[in-house]
């Protein structure tokens, strides 16, 4: 059992997402804490609020500083956060002069919201271009697999024929609804946070909305009151990666059903052996998307039961968004990677699929009751017509043709490839609905 | 134990919305689903798609139709959804002639998804108008109480002065974030579902767009491709109403606290007494918030565990929908309204809430840190003299000014009164989020 | 969208367990706090904490007395529990001069939990004949199928071959675990609650532990210290019903997957049609038990939410139990009772189970492998040969036979019978867990 | 945002158990595993099933073998599962003709399920003493605080007076269930895992029983069949973690409200200042416990959706008992430390303590009216009688005394103290359930 799934060794090559957590961690939580402390020293200075040179000296003096985590550790235990250890450490980076400028008017939770902030911004930044891509690859095989018939299936049952190319389109449905409610989502969750001590900036008032709205300017991050004891901005962000979690999984389950070894219809991803079966090709890819989405719909509980947080702050929730957030972000940057890799590499066995409605004429059992009622045959007897046909031993146009009331052609009546067409205006439509955004 | 405790009638009076149940349950879910069927028959009618006169009849017999939900028990046993029965039953209100063309190119997912956006927007309506009134409220609060001095808490310990005005601010903030975040969840949420047997209106193509274009336009729903294994406006939906409920809890649970017997600063709500302890005034409409806070989080959580449907349809992950989204717009309902009625009795206790900021001198350390800084005193020495002071048996402005290095009215410096503006400000930013619209 | 589908009349059929619905609801909570009420005068009377007089008439007056739900709704909205309203209504009921004595020492908690004890050991009684039988069944079953070849499956791929006995084995396996640990269970969950006012019978001292001691007795519940805000007992419960529901998911996963049309290995319980395609089984039942364990993980979840109440008593979390317990019984009895549907209908179909084998002969590479290895043959060597045969157009044992540097008889040696022996014995180990007890 | 709270430097003074991850990670990981190898070769050549050369030389050669995680990775990826690439490590450094007889029979499930059980086992035998540590510390605190009366606390109203030493033992009371409930536990959790390919042993058949029977022995784990798919096991110890979990946030909670400034009744542990506020003593640990606990209960319920694994295996959910067992393990190994200290460290401040019963005296309004009801005063009159008592200015028990139809030494039956005999008893009664075992 590792300490976690996400930084072990052994299960790296499922579970670690190194380009994001190049923005997680000790070294990145401090380098963002020390990020906020000079870019607020900086604002600060040129608003007049503290000194001009503790300003400078104090961003100069951090600009490389790199602190050791363990200097923190005994702080963070005593204090539930390493904010005040931090600021000790860089008052002494500082030199004691401008150290007495530095976190001027600022709490904990100032630094730790905007930090955790940057990083979820940055993270998302790499989220928003794997999905993209995710998106692409998905429109590009949704239409290059547009004419490939697959035998639709619901509630588990072989039902009306569809295509691959709509399937595929249907996994990127709850991924474009994630890609188009993108900018909204980041607008609410990336805020930069400002409110001292109590959250009304009183220690250095009437100045905490120049300070609040001068470091959103600085990073880049949404200005706004102060939110501390406001988690939506984290419950926002937790409920979009969640919902790119579970748009992923719906893709990587179909991809196990199909499979399957007795449907065999698609296959994707880099499957591996097992210990003892040599013929084996586990979709271990797709599983482990499954397993990412439920680490993430647990980790999203885990938030939610945090997002009440008593009075002006509260200790006994705050830290579960340190457990929860990364887990969220973690989960779903490896989701999309194995997606991409599954999206890049879906080989479909024309003839497995072909196999499927040839053994399910059936199948065609609602476009014949379709096709009888539009030419006045009332629905009950239509129903009775169809069922007639299906138990006969000759193929299903020929039973069907030889007990019609009406004269047909029952072989192009009943040819799947009728359905071709409508599965592509309606792949069309939901790539449609695609917001297109510069990507620069 | 009850069945469920929105439906007991003990527990009526803390959990019964009487005004969202008028859309929920069988007699909702079954005229909802006949508004379906009638403006499928109309919109098909007039795009030609099915004869004229069978729409009429179909609009004209359906119109009053009551059908008796034990009629579809049987059915919805059989098949796991309600639609094939209530589909045969309305086909005989409707006359043989005219039945055939009923539910033409529907399917279950079509007629249940689309009844329940319906629902969803009705109660949402009700919702949308509670929480404006309870934002209303809370603002008129929090300026009524702008000059109130309430010591602030973090972590459980009295920390800096702010005001109950800000306080209650702060309770506003996340349904203010709700609030604005509202038009475009609707526009997620709310939509049309149509797109038959496997999604694709196989069976009336090429007409499936402009039958549905033409169903969201009679509802006032929003158009849009078929979704029904991509459950995004389900979890759209449940994320925000968890959000409000979320944004309900901080004020409640701070509520709870406010009126504890030590504190006793606030109360609101009409308590009620004990079975043995005459004396007692529980807070239990804030307490019930809570409780639906939580009601809700593991409904959000059931539900995110329903968002990744098999293939074109999933009867194992589907009914978790009507499972848990009543729950979470029943728990809203009712946080709302309890909320309400706390806004509205805020009794605030002046002699209380001076009191304790007068038993903790110290909640001015802060203050008197940042005034010995910016007076040219080191921080370190600054620490010093606050500690110091604290220490002293003399009231602590006298013990600062005893030993201060620096000549200041201290009296006036460490007046918890300078709080009130910076607070008022904040306090504004707050409101000044809101994006007012037009409520006819 | 129904208010509870355990209450809906339209999907009564799958979710109304009617027998357990006698214990639970508004006439049943009354029913058993009257009960607790009359049992306590009782118990008082006999130890001469109240009078005799009193305790008769009470007991008396009590006995046929129905209260109107109706007639607590105030009370209970204004105490948060409904306890204080009946007792007082009870007090009309037993006269004024006894009426005092009614509800002697005792407090809400009381009341309800005891009540609650007395309901959920009326359901576990009920839900443990029916685990009981379901295990009979599926031993019966395994039993009978015990010759019965099926290619086993690993990761969703075919691996190697097992019996449908076994299978059924391993979907009876939790189910006798938790037959097993049922009657440890109930000791630690079925106990009786009495601690009055702060939980220490201080009104009645010192007579308190004599009280609950009779009271057990006369309830058949544990006697123990009072547990107002220790809910282990109600976790205890929890966690069994949410481990018998994962038990039948298990069973019900599996068979929606060999029910799959390309499957069709097994087919169990009365599947429905659908709305439009007349040909369709789905595999209704197994769903609704899927949907019935993620009830249950949803409600168990929100339970452990509520198991750390604050100080003596906590209204903001014990009212959970009241939302969260009865699902979790309601959904463990209907899963159990569409699984003992599913078990009693088991349709296998030895053609389609035969067919997987055949279509899949290196399902016998794992066996080809150890067969060579135990002959003398080098692991490295073996694994190239086996993959060699399976890459060859003859089939299998021919195959290997070809090209085996050691003489065999490999039509022997590869026949999937070899498992039915290791199958039954493992099946055996499995139902020899089993903990006969007197079932009377 | 740390990759996990667990392995944060920053945040190991809080959250990083030594102890317990000596038995956690890759290389604990890896050490339990071959482990396994070793005692199955061990045990295989002991019964003749390999020979016994061959298991010699496994045992030797792998004594010391100590092999890279990162060997594993790539194998790890490709599989879902270490196993096979460490086998093939493992056969290496056995040498290729003793290797063959390596892992023989066994799967992947069995090595990694039965290294998971040991390294179980061994951090349960951790937590089991330090949880009989807390326990004798609460039981010496309970003790120790027995005459110290506490004004009790129902829905966060003062109600009537306990003690503080009961106070405690209601701490202590659902850490003595789990406790008690441990042994069950372990017999149900600690299982060996045998079962080979499709878990019916076939390719050493018909030596399964005797190999698995033998493992057990070796390990010191329970016996019994394969238990693949069967994951009660797991379910059982989650469970039992997270009511640990439960118990301990009960008594930290508690402390958290206990300590608050308008309280300050009792403090305990090291409480760390803010980074602006030098005054403040925040309860650290305590809320840690509260994080803790949320964490296991959001870490169960994502091991509750993982309980039925489909099939003979199911890649899609095991693994989530790698993400979220040791979640659970180190949850509740940190809460036990954190709770140790605050046991040990418990200050009541009895000033504040009897400062609390003096400014509410109608806290002894329950036992008026049960001393007027004794005294054949009608409940009515007393209720009535004790409210007018209640808003006189005198003195409770003066004004009692002055209305009181009755006469008596209202002094003494008001006298808070007469709770001290109930409250020691009801405490012994909880420290008497709690069964004695041998600590060796």
């Amino acid at each position: 059992m590792p300490v976690s799934l996400f930084s072990s060794t052994i299960h790296s090559g499922l579970f670690a997402d190194e380009e994001l957590m190049a923005f997680l961690g000790d070294a990145s939580d401090i380098a963002h804490m020390v990020a906020f402390e000079r870019a607020l020293a900086k604002v600060q200075g040129k608003l007049g609020i503290i000194p001009q040179e503790a300003a400078q000296q104090i961003l100069e003096k951090l600009q490389d500083a790199t602190i050791d985590p363990g200097k923190l550790t005994a702080g963070t235990r005593s204090a539930g956060v390493p904010v005040p250890a931090l600021v000790a450490e860089l008052r002494k980076v500082s030199g004691e002069e401008a150290g007495q400028w530095l976190h001027w008017g600022a709490t904990s939770h100032d630094v730790m919201d905007t930090a955790q902030a940057l990083q979820a911004k940055a993270c998302l930044a790499i989220l928003a271009v794997r999905l993209a891509v995710v998106i692409d690859t998905l429109e590009a095989q949704s239409k290059h697999n547009g004419d490939l018939l697959l035998a639709g299936r619901t509630r588990s049952q072989v039902s009306t024929p569809v295509t691959l190319g709509y399937r595929i389109a249907q996994w990127a449905h709850p991924l474009i609804d994630a890609e188009n409610a993108l900018p909204d989502m980041q607008r609410s969750a990336l805020k930069v946070q400002f409110g001292g001590a109590s959250g009304i900036n009183s220690a250095i008032a009437p100045n905490g909305s120049a300070v609040a709205d001068a470091l959103a300017e600085e990073f880049g991050l949404e200005a706004g009151p102060s939110w501390h004891v406001n988690r939506t901005p984290v419950l926002t962000l937790a409920a979009w990666l969640q919902q790119v979690c579970s748009g992923l999984a719906k893709m990587a389950g179909d991809l196990v059903l199909m499979g399957r070894t007795e449907s065999a219809e698609v296959a994707a991803g880099s499957g591996g052996g097992s210990s003892t079966m040599p013929q084996k090709a586990n979709p271990v890819q797709a599983e482990t998307i499954l397993v990412l989405n439920r680490i993430a719909i647990a980790a999203h509980a885990g938030l939610t039961a945090a997002a009440d947080p008593a009075e002006e702050r509260d200790g006994s929730k705050w830290p579960l968004e340190w457990m929860f957030l990364p887990q969220l972000i973690l989960a779903t940057g490896m989701a999309l990677c194995h997606a991409q890799e599954l999206a890049d590499t879906l080989k479909p066995d024309p003839d497995r699929l072909a196999a499927t409605l040839e053994a399910n004429p059936e199948i065609m059992a609602e476009t014949a009751s379709f096709v009888l009622a539009r030419n006045g045959v009332s629905r009950a007897q239509a129903k009775e017509l169809v069922a007639e046909a299906s138990r006969d031993d000759a193929p299903f146009a020929e039973a069907l043709a030889s007990i019609s009331p009406v004269e047909l052609d029952w072989q192009k009546a009943l040819d799947p490839k009728e359905v071709i067409a409508p599965a592509k205006e309606m792949s069309a439509r939901i790539f449609a609905k695609r917001v297109r955004r510069d990507r620069g």
